[in-house]
C-alpha cells in the first residue's frame, strides 16, 4: 500500500524564502519529539506571517497527541510531502495518539535536524524547523507561532507537485506554475 | 489589458465550510469599506483557524492603505479570484494608496454586501463577508482574526481553478482535484 518514497539531494535554504513552500497552501506533515517519542501529524491550516525573522503560524488541534508534544517541547519541523506521499498524507491523518510509530508504519525516515530535537522527514520535499516564537494564542486559538531557524530543500524540481486539501476527502494537487515577474513592480515580488 | 472576467451565480454557501475555498491555499482579494471609500488589496497570507464560529487568521500588511480602513471599520469581505482574474490580481497588488478607485482601474464590479460595508466583488468566484473577531495579533503581528458571518458562492464549477503565489512574481495555478474519501475515517475528513 504504501510505496516507497523518492528522496530528494537536499541543501540549505534562506529561511527568509520559505514563502514559496508554505504561501501556495500545501498540505503539511508536522514532526515533533518530547521525551525521546517522535510523533507526525497532517495540517493544513498555516500561514506565513513574516520574512525576517521567518515566523510561520499554524493552528494545531488541541484533540491531537502533537499538540501537547509541541507545546512542551516548544519546536517541530514543518515538512512539505508531494503527491508520491498521498497515501502517508492521509494514513497519518487518520491515526491518532502515541501508541504508534508513525515512522515506522508509513515508512517514512526520520533524520536529525540541525537546531531542533523533532525530527526532520526524510522523503518530504522540504523541511522547516522550527522553534515556537509566540504562544499568546495557543490556549484560546490553539494558533502556534513559530520561527523557523533552519530549511532544507532541493535546488531540483524547483516546484514539485504539492497536495492542498479542500475537505470532504478531496485534495486538489498544484497544478502547473506560470511566472509573470515582468508584470510586477520591483518592490511588490 | 483587463479582459472582462466571467460572473458567476452564486447562492448562500455554509460559513462552516469555506475551508474548501482557503485552505488550498488561493491568493485572495481584501475589500473593504470606510468613511464611504472603497479599497481592494491582493493578500496571499492566510488561514483557516476554526470551523464554528467560521474563524479566519489573515495577515495584512501595516504599510497598507487597506490595513488603516479594515481596522477602523472592523470588517472586509474575502474574495477568491480565480485565473481569469490574474491580471487584477497582478495589477491590484502593485497599486499602493487611496488615489485610485480599483474597482473602475481594473474593470471589477462592487456589490452590496449582506452583512458589512465592504463590497462584494462580484467576479470573483466566492466573496466571504468578514467581521473583525480578535484584534489582539494585529498591533504586533498584523495579524486579523475575522469570522466569516456570510458566504456567496457558486454550485458550479465546484473547483475552479484558483491562483496561488509563490513569490518572485511566480504563481502556482490549481491542478486536478482527486477524491479519496473511502481512505478517510469519516470523523476526519
Amino acid at each position: 500500500m504504501h510505496t516507497i518514497a523518492k528522496t530528494y539531494k537536499k541543501k540549505d535554504f534562506p529561511v527568509h524564502m520559505i514563502r514559496r513552500f508554505l504561501e501556495p497552501g500545501p498540505i503539511l506533515l508536522v514532526s515533533s519529539c518530547w521525551r525521546g517519542k517522535t510523533n507526525l501529524m497532517t495540517m493544513g491550516w498555516h500561514t506565513v506571517l513574516e520574512f525576517s525573522p521567518s515566523l510561520v503560524g499554524c493552528m494545531i488541534s488541541s484533540g491531537s497527541h502533537s499538540f501537547d508534544m509541541i507545546r512542551k517541547s516548544r519546536e517541530c519541523v514543518l515538512n512539505v510531502p508531494t503527491t508520491n506521499l498521498m497515501r502517508q498524507v492521509i494514513g497519518i491523518g487518520n491515526v491518532h495518539g502515541d501508541k504508534i510509530d508513525k515512522f515506522e508504519k508509513f515508512h517514512l525516515t526520520p533524520q536529525n535536524g540541525t537546531y531542533v530535537h523533532a525530527p526532520i522527514v526524510k522523503e518530504c520535499y522540504a523541511n522547516l524547523e522550527c522553534k515556537l516564537h509566540d504562544d499568546r494564542l495557543v490556549s484560546k486559538y490553539n494558533f502556534f507561532i513559530f520561527e523557523v531557524v533552519k530549511a532544507h530543500a532541493p535546488a531540483s524540481p524547483k516546484y514539485p507537485e504539492t497536495i492542498h486539501y479542500t475537505g470532504d476527502g478531496v485534495f486538489m494537487l498544484s497544478g502547473k506554475h506560470v511566472n509573470y515577474q515582468k508584470f510586477f513592480k520591483k518592490e511588490n515580488l
